[in-house]
């Protein structure tokens, strides 16, 4: 398996033309590995990065160019893994995920005021772990218990309706969209942007300026892909359920599970994958009842 | 038109199936808008964001509950627009690009070491400005004289290229990719990641550690949309044409176009749209010689 795939055990839910009910099915797949990179400028921790590992150094060397610290090879002396540090201070061994560059003559080293290019994370003291609660937020919500159960077929519904809503709007063909949808499939709010987390985030603060925090009993159904950043949004929020249109990452997985939410990928109408806490989601074992 | 939307002036290349070589044409586009926002806390600059404008509001509440700052709407005390200054140190016109959350009792404000939002643009000093000057970072190489040309019917070409380079790769369904072309359509680098901004850049940092920049002569392939951040990287990569699948955003042209920089979008094999610069995009006079 190559270095950007992991594996992870997913439930398919498949609606079959004319067949009864819905097709369940559990089996393991291929996820894109997301791990964060922490970018070390002549030993001085900078940056930490969502990554999929691999092709690291070009990715530190290429951050560096678009940042503006170098623009020529030899602005750049050298780049090399180092090991982190356990929680006991122990050297540990290297660990792929921090890398240190040692900037050459004619390079402009970052100065304070630089932007940071971590949005979610504390770029210090992370050393190289790969471990979702060095990442991760201290939410002041559970999501865990809260009870809520989903059918699979207004699940598998909320991609249209979004569309639908988003259509009077989105004329451009380039704007994402989050819609906050209660168990029943009614939508609460629909936001867009050209970003998908501002869509999201636009979602949780009409919520917080509503007073509805946390935001028990609701499913976030977002256009794009479910990176570990959007599974930490919704965490935050107390949402229980996220659902995208594409593929999650390795790092949105670990995190869902950790925080007991249901995540659900590939939801696009005729079927759907669940990889964590599929027993929110409820299948019709009679024929057809609420296939979509 | 709704504000989060703006017009561009854009050239269409359409090959129709059967019909003697390229239909092209020149129409206004739909462009969906993207602008800085500057979010303060408590009157001190916390971060800057690339956004569509509308529900501001709602997108600081819910960034501040992203970031942890907040979990209840009476931890906000208030949310407004405030004015910037201009050049002159002048107070300008609220400008609706720079928005100060007041924190109320029980919100934990950021620290220092928090980290900021922003990945290309410098926190501080943007005042609510929506020029490309105050959130472009300088680029030590010039696109605009390099002289390249590509014929449009090999530009129409690249997005298969990239996808059945990318399909050996990723089994995934949720992986991004980058390629670096020749204006001759030879695939020079190929990179993939669950961010598109990481594929890019690991793009240019190959580029770079093979002491090959200014990627003078070359034609960036994305697999997404083109945002504000992505024509940044090529332009300090020095790539004179960024071509992507999808939309480009309203800052993206306008850099683009400040820049000199050929900017191809909705590129589809069967047609593209292009944004900025068209006179390198060369279109066939006669039947089909170089129809995708």
């Amino acid at each position: 398996m190559a270095t950007g795939m992991t594996r992870h055990r997913v439930t398919r839910v498949r609606w079959n033309e004319g067949a009864d009910g819905a097709t369940t099915s559990t089996r393991e797949d291929i996820v894109a590995r997301e791990e964060p990179l922490e970018i070390r400028i002549d030993g001085t921790s900078w940056s930490v990065t969502m990554r999929t590992p691999g092709d690291d150094f070009d990715l530190v060397a290429g951050f560096l160019v678009s940042e503006g610290v170098i623009a020529a090879r030899d602005e750049l002396a050298s780049l090399r893994y180092c090991a982190g540090f356990d929680e006991f201070g122990r050297r540990e061994e290297n660990t792929y995920n921090v890398i240190d560059a040692v900037l050459g003559r004619g390079a402009v080293p970052p100065t304070d005021a630089h932007a940071r290019h971590s949005t979610t994370t504390s770029a210090c003291g992370i050393c190289g772990t790969t471990s979702i609660e060095a990442v991760s937020k201290q939410s002041r919500f559970e999501v865990a218990d809260d009870g809520i159960r989903i059918d699979a077929g207004i699940l598998a519904r909320l991609p249209d309706v979004l569309r639908e809503s988003q259509a009077l709007f989105d004329r451009t063909g380039g704007v994402h969209a989050a819609g906050l949808f209660t168990a029943e499939g009614e939508l609460l709010c629909l936001r867009e942007d050209v970003g998908r987390h501002n869509a999201v985030d636009k979602i949780v603060g009409w919520a917080v300026r509503e007073d509805r925090l946390p935001l028990s009993g609701t499913v976030l159904q977002v256009s794009g892909r479910a990176s570990f950043e959007l599974v930490q949004k919704a965490r935050l929020a107390g949402i229980p359920v996220l659902a995208a249109v594409s593929a999650p990452s390795s790092l949105a997985v670990d995190l869902a599970a950790a925080s007991g939410m249901t995540l659900v990928g590939f939801s696009r109408g005729a079927s759907l994958a669940i990889y964590t806490c599929p027993e929110r989601v409820l299948v019709p074992a009679v024929a057809g009842a609420t296939a979509p």
